[in-house]
Protein backbone atom coordinates (compact mmCIF):
# COMPACT_ATOMS: atom_id res chain seq x y z
CA UNK A 1 0.00 0.00 0.00
CA UNK A 2 1.04 3.38 -1.03
CA UNK A 3 1.80 6.11 2.08
CA UNK A 4 -1.38 7.45 2.88
CA UNK A 5 -1.66 11.01 2.13
CA UNK A 6 -2.50 13.71 5.67
CA UNK A 7 -4.88 17.09 4.54
CA UNK A 8 -7.00 18.85 6.08
CA UNK A 9 -10.31 17.54 6.54
CA UNK A 10 -13.18 18.22 3.95
CA UNK A 11 -16.78 18.31 4.70
CA UNK A 12 -16.67 15.77 2.41
CA UNK A 13 -15.09 13.54 4.70
CA UNK A 14 -17.32 13.39 6.96
CA UNK A 15 -18.92 10.00 6.24
CA UNK A 16 -15.80 8.17 6.26
CA UNK A 17 -14.49 10.19 9.49
CA UNK A 18 -18.01 9.92 11.42
CA UNK A 19 -17.75 5.83 10.67
CA UNK A 20 -14.28 5.74 12.14
CA UNK A 21 -15.03 7.79 15.23
CA UNK A 22 -18.13 5.64 15.74
CA UNK A 23 -16.26 2.31 15.35
CA UNK A 24 -13.54 3.39 17.80
CA UNK A 25 -16.15 4.75 20.11
CA UNK A 26 -17.89 1.69 20.25
CA UNK A 27 -15.33 -0.42 20.92
CA UNK A 28 -14.83 1.42 24.05
CA UNK A 29 -11.01 0.14 24.07
CA UNK A 30 -8.81 3.49 23.28
CA UNK A 31 -10.96 6.98 23.72
CA UNK A 32 -12.74 8.19 27.03
CA UNK A 33 -15.51 9.21 24.70
CA UNK A 34 -19.43 8.32 25.10
CA UNK A 35 -20.23 5.77 22.91
CA UNK A 36 -23.51 6.52 22.76
CA UNK A 37 -22.23 10.28 21.28
CA UNK A 38 -24.54 11.37 18.26
CA UNK A 39 -23.04 12.23 14.97
CA UNK A 40 -23.35 16.03 15.74
CA UNK A 41 -21.94 15.90 18.55
CA UNK A 42 -18.73 13.95 17.16
CA UNK A 43 -18.22 16.56 14.35
CA UNK A 44 -18.41 19.63 17.12
CA UNK A 45 -15.74 17.67 19.05
CA UNK A 46 -13.85 16.21 16.53
CA UNK A 47 -13.42 19.16 14.01
CA UNK A 48 -11.22 21.82 14.97
CA UNK A 49 -11.93 25.53 14.32
CA UNK A 50 -8.63 27.55 14.24
CA UNK A 51 -6.16 27.39 15.80
CA UNK A 52 -6.74 24.05 15.79
CA UNK A 53 -7.01 21.89 12.82
CA UNK A 54 -8.38 17.99 11.83
CA UNK A 55 -6.73 16.22 9.03
CA UNK A 56 -7.51 13.20 7.12
CA UNK A 57 -5.03 10.57 6.08
CA UNK A 58 -6.47 9.04 2.90
CA UNK A 59 -5.42 6.82 0.19
CA UNK A 60 -7.48 6.08 -3.45
CA UNK A 61 -10.23 8.64 -2.01
CA UNK A 62 -10.68 6.46 1.38
CA UNK A 63 -10.53 7.57 4.63
CA UNK A 64 -8.32 5.80 6.71
CA UNK A 65 -7.72 8.03 9.22
CA UNK A 66 -8.01 11.59 11.38
CA UNK A 67 -6.52 13.46 13.46
CA UNK A 68 -7.26 16.52 15.19
CA UNK A 69 -4.43 18.79 16.79
CA UNK A 70 -4.67 22.14 18.46
CA UNK A 71 -3.85 24.31 22.09
CA UNK A 72 -4.35 21.89 24.99
CA UNK A 73 -5.39 24.90 27.31
CA UNK A 74 -6.27 28.05 27.13
CA UNK A 75 -4.75 30.91 28.17
CA UNK A 76 -1.73 30.96 29.93
CA UNK A 77 -1.35 27.20 28.75
CA UNK A 78 -2.34 27.78 25.03
CA UNK A 79 1.64 27.47 23.90
CA UNK A 80 1.19 23.46 24.44
CA UNK A 81 -0.33 21.73 21.65
CA UNK A 82 -2.45 18.10 22.00
CA UNK A 83 -3.68 15.76 19.24
CA UNK A 84 -6.12 12.70 19.09
CA UNK A 85 -5.67 10.17 16.23
CA UNK A 86 -8.34 7.61 15.23
CA UNK A 87 -7.53 4.85 12.59
CA UNK A 88 -10.27 2.43 10.49
CA UNK A 89 -10.06 -1.31 12.13
CA UNK A 90 -9.43 -2.22 8.65
CA UNK A 91 -6.56 -0.19 8.41
CA UNK A 92 -4.39 -0.62 10.94
CA UNK A 93 -0.82 -1.90 11.02
CA UNK A 94 -0.16 0.00 7.73
CA UNK A 95 1.54 3.23 9.16
CA UNK A 96 -1.23 5.46 8.87
CA UNK A 97 -1.17 5.99 12.79
CA UNK A 98 2.53 7.13 12.12
CA UNK A 99 1.78 9.03 9.34
CA UNK A 100 -1.12 11.04 11.41
CA UNK A 101 1.14 11.39 14.70
CA UNK A 102 4.17 13.14 12.35
CA UNK A 103 1.81 15.14 10.97
CA UNK A 104 0.38 16.27 13.92
CA UNK A 105 3.87 16.98 15.50
CA UNK A 106 5.73 18.63 13.03
CA UNK A 107 2.29 20.97 12.86
CA UNK A 108 2.83 21.84 16.14
CA UNK A 109 6.50 22.88 16.06
CA UNK A 110 5.92 24.54 12.71
CA UNK A 111 3.02 26.62 14.62
CA UNK A 112 5.18 27.76 17.56
CA UNK A 113 4.20 25.29 20.54
CA UNK A 114 6.27 24.53 22.91
CA UNK A 115 5.39 21.12 23.62
CA UNK A 116 2.75 18.11 22.69
CA UNK A 117 0.78 16.60 25.51
CA UNK A 118 -1.71 13.55 25.22
CA UNK A 119 -3.97 13.99 28.27
CA UNK A 120 -4.94 9.91 27.89
CA UNK A 121 -3.60 7.44 26.41
CA UNK A 122 -4.83 4.15 27.51
CA UNK A 123 -1.62 2.11 28.83
CA UNK A 124 -3.62 -1.35 26.86
CA UNK A 125 -3.09 0.80 23.84
CA UNK A 126 0.46 -0.85 23.30
CA UNK A 127 0.77 0.25 19.61
CA UNK A 128 -0.78 3.84 20.03
CA UNK A 129 2.16 4.27 23.46
CA UNK A 130 5.15 2.28 21.23
CA UNK A 131 4.47 5.05 18.66
CA UNK A 132 4.11 7.65 20.73
CA UNK A 133 7.78 6.58 22.49
CA UNK A 134 9.09 6.24 18.76
CA UNK A 135 8.47 10.07 18.36
CA UNK A 136 10.29 11.24 21.83
CA UNK A 137 6.96 11.03 24.07
CA UNK A 138 7.78 10.44 27.54
CA UNK A 139 4.99 9.23 30.46
CA UNK A 140 4.87 11.85 32.75
CA UNK A 141 2.23 10.07 35.15
CA UNK A 142 -0.22 7.30 34.81
CA UNK A 143 -3.58 7.58 36.34
CA UNK A 144 -4.35 4.42 37.60
CA UNK A 145 -7.77 2.23 36.68
CA UNK A 146 -9.10 5.24 35.15
CA UNK A 147 -10.21 3.92 32.08
CA UNK A 148 -12.87 1.25 32.07
CA UNK A 149 -11.78 -1.88 29.47
CA UNK A 150 -14.25 -4.40 28.05
CA UNK A 151 -11.49 -6.87 28.17
CA UNK A 152 -9.07 -6.02 30.58
CA UNK A 153 -11.33 -3.66 33.15
CA UNK A 154 -9.92 -0.47 34.64
CA UNK A 155 -6.41 -0.04 33.23
CA UNK A 156 -4.69 3.13 33.73
CA UNK A 157 -4.37 6.39 31.24
CA UNK A 158 -0.90 7.78 30.91
CA UNK A 159 -0.12 11.17 30.22
CA UNK A 160 2.60 11.12 27.79
CA UNK A 161 4.68 14.43 26.72
CA UNK A 162 7.16 15.96 24.27
CA UNK A 163 9.32 18.95 24.54
CA UNK A 164 10.55 20.71 21.37
CA UNK B 1 -16.20 35.07 60.12
CA UNK B 2 -18.69 32.24 59.98
CA UNK B 3 -18.04 29.29 58.04
CA UNK B 4 -19.26 29.99 54.53
CA UNK B 5 -22.54 27.72 53.08
CA UNK B 6 -21.79 25.88 49.96
CA UNK B 7 -24.95 25.48 48.06
CA UNK B 8 -26.33 24.46 44.16
CA UNK B 9 -25.48 27.54 41.95
CA UNK B 10 -28.92 29.00 40.86
CA UNK B 11 -29.17 32.13 38.29
CA UNK B 12 -29.21 34.95 40.76
CA UNK B 13 -25.29 34.13 41.48
CA UNK B 14 -24.14 34.76 38.14
CA UNK B 15 -23.13 38.38 38.28
CA UNK B 16 -21.20 37.51 41.46
CA UNK B 17 -19.81 34.27 40.22
CA UNK B 18 -18.66 36.11 37.17
CA UNK B 19 -17.00 38.46 38.89
CA UNK B 20 -14.33 35.95 40.47
CA UNK B 21 -14.26 34.16 37.67
CA UNK B 22 -13.33 37.49 35.62
CA UNK B 23 -10.85 38.42 38.47
CA UNK B 24 -9.06 34.85 37.88
CA UNK B 25 -8.34 34.24 34.46
CA UNK B 26 -7.51 38.08 34.09
CA UNK B 27 -5.13 37.67 37.07
CA UNK B 28 -3.53 34.41 34.65
CA UNK B 29 -1.95 32.80 37.79
CA UNK B 30 -4.21 29.58 38.81
CA UNK B 31 -6.34 28.97 35.66
CA UNK B 32 -5.42 27.92 32.12
CA UNK B 33 -8.30 29.69 30.83
CA UNK B 34 -8.17 32.32 27.87
CA UNK B 35 -8.03 35.42 30.07
CA UNK B 36 -10.41 37.17 27.23
CA UNK B 37 -12.81 34.69 27.70
CA UNK B 38 -16.45 36.16 27.36
CA UNK B 39 -19.18 35.71 30.14
CA UNK B 40 -21.58 34.13 28.28
CA UNK B 41 -18.56 31.86 27.32
CA UNK B 42 -17.67 31.66 30.72
CA UNK B 43 -20.65 30.82 31.49
CA UNK B 44 -21.30 27.63 29.29
CA UNK B 45 -17.82 26.18 30.98
CA UNK B 46 -18.02 27.07 34.40
CA UNK B 47 -21.86 26.22 35.14
CA UNK B 48 -22.50 21.95 34.86
CA UNK B 49 -25.66 20.41 33.58
CA UNK B 50 -26.18 16.84 34.94
CA UNK B 51 -24.58 14.67 35.69
CA UNK B 52 -22.53 17.23 36.67
CA UNK B 53 -22.49 20.40 39.55
CA UNK B 54 -22.08 23.66 39.92
CA UNK B 55 -22.18 24.99 43.98
CA UNK B 56 -21.48 28.62 45.00
CA UNK B 57 -19.73 29.22 49.05
CA UNK B 58 -22.01 32.11 49.95
CA UNK B 59 -21.76 33.89 53.21
CA UNK B 60 -24.84 36.79 54.42
CA UNK B 61 -25.77 37.03 50.65
CA UNK B 62 -22.40 37.53 48.99
CA UNK B 63 -20.45 34.92 46.50
CA UNK B 64 -17.59 33.96 48.10
CA UNK B 65 -16.35 31.64 45.68
CA UNK B 66 -17.82 28.87 43.48
CA UNK B 67 -17.08 25.43 42.57
CA UNK B 68 -17.60 23.02 39.88
CA UNK B 69 -17.87 19.59 39.45
CA UNK B 70 -18.40 16.33 37.36
CA UNK B 71 -17.45 13.57 35.10
CA UNK B 72 -13.30 14.25 33.89
CA UNK B 73 -13.94 12.13 30.83
CA UNK B 74 -16.77 10.51 29.02
CA UNK B 75 -17.71 6.96 28.22
CA UNK B 76 -14.71 4.54 29.62
CA UNK B 77 -13.51 7.44 31.92
CA UNK B 78 -16.59 9.27 33.27
CA UNK B 79 -16.42 6.63 36.74
CA UNK B 80 -13.60 9.52 37.98
CA UNK B 81 -14.59 12.99 38.57
CA UNK B 82 -12.90 16.05 38.41
CA UNK B 83 -13.41 19.28 39.70
CA UNK B 84 -12.47 23.17 39.67
CA UNK B 85 -12.35 25.66 42.51
CA UNK B 86 -12.20 29.61 42.41
CA UNK B 87 -12.46 32.29 45.58
CA UNK B 88 -12.83 35.62 45.42
CA UNK B 89 -9.54 37.43 46.43
CA UNK B 90 -11.37 39.86 48.90
CA UNK B 91 -12.39 36.09 50.72
CA UNK B 92 -9.02 33.89 50.60
CA UNK B 93 -7.79 32.74 53.85
CA UNK B 94 -10.85 32.09 55.37
CA UNK B 95 -11.59 28.42 54.52
CA UNK B 96 -13.98 28.56 51.67
CA UNK B 97 -11.29 27.14 48.95
CA UNK B 98 -11.60 24.22 51.75
CA UNK B 99 -15.23 24.10 52.13
CA UNK B 100 -15.92 24.05 48.42
CA UNK B 101 -12.73 20.93 47.90
CA UNK B 102 -14.40 19.36 50.80
CA UNK B 103 -17.70 19.49 49.44
CA UNK B 104 -16.57 18.29 46.01
CA UNK B 105 -14.92 15.26 47.18
CA UNK B 106 -17.89 14.36 49.32
CA UNK B 107 -20.30 14.90 46.42
CA UNK B 108 -17.62 12.45 44.10
CA UNK B 109 -18.18 9.68 46.63
CA UNK B 110 -21.85 9.79 46.84
CA UNK B 111 -22.17 9.62 43.68
CA UNK B 112 -20.37 7.05 43.29
CA UNK B 113 -17.14 8.11 41.52
CA UNK B 114 -14.42 6.02 41.93
CA UNK B 115 -11.82 8.73 42.43
CA UNK B 116 -11.42 12.44 41.69
CA UNK B 117 -8.61 14.21 39.60
CA UNK B 118 -7.05 17.85 38.75
CA UNK B 119 -5.78 18.08 35.62
CA UNK B 120 -4.02 21.26 35.89
CA UNK B 121 -2.72 22.49 39.35
CA UNK B 122 -0.24 24.91 38.92
CA UNK B 123 2.45 24.08 40.87
CA UNK B 124 2.86 27.78 42.01
CA UNK B 125 -0.35 27.69 43.40
CA UNK B 126 0.93 25.86 47.20
CA UNK B 127 -2.16 26.96 48.22
CA UNK B 128 -4.04 24.88 46.53
CA UNK B 129 -1.22 22.04 46.42
CA UNK B 130 -1.28 21.86 50.24
CA UNK B 131 -4.97 22.09 50.07
CA UNK B 132 -5.57 19.15 47.81
CA UNK B 133 -2.56 16.87 49.50
CA UNK B 134 -4.53 17.41 53.53
CA UNK B 135 -7.52 15.93 51.38
CA UNK B 136 -5.26 13.12 50.27
CA UNK B 137 -4.22 13.71 46.79
CA UNK B 138 -1.27 12.43 45.50
CA UNK B 139 0.56 14.31 42.39
CA UNK B 140 0.35 11.66 39.63
CA UNK B 141 3.15 13.76 37.48
CA UNK B 142 4.13 17.05 36.78
CA UNK B 143 4.12 18.57 32.88
CA UNK B 144 7.08 20.72 33.46
CA UNK B 145 6.59 24.43 31.56
CA UNK B 146 3.38 24.33 30.67
CA UNK B 147 1.67 26.80 32.51
CA UNK B 148 2.77 30.83 31.54
CA UNK B 149 2.63 32.55 34.98
CA UNK B 150 2.97 36.42 34.50
CA UNK B 151 5.69 36.67 37.45
CA UNK B 152 7.31 33.15 37.69
CA UNK B 153 7.76 32.48 33.72
CA UNK B 154 6.72 29.12 32.99
CA UNK B 155 5.82 26.53 35.28
CA UNK B 156 4.38 23.29 35.60
CA UNK B 157 1.19 22.06 36.02
CA UNK B 158 0.43 18.95 38.52
CA UNK B 159 -1.83 15.96 37.52
CA UNK B 160 -3.67 15.57 41.15
CA UNK B 161 -5.65 12.26 42.10
CA UNK B 162 -7.57 10.75 44.99
CA UNK B 163 -8.67 7.38 44.84
CA UNK B 164 -11.84 6.67 47.02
Amino acid sequence: MSTPEVRPFEDADWPGVWEIISEVITARETFPYDPAMEPAAARAMWVEQPPGLTVVASSGGAVLGTAKMGPNRGGPGAHVATASFMVASAARGRGVGGALSRFAVDWARRNGYAAMQFNAVVETNTVAVDLYRRLGFQIIGTVPRSFEHPAHGRVGLHLMHLEF
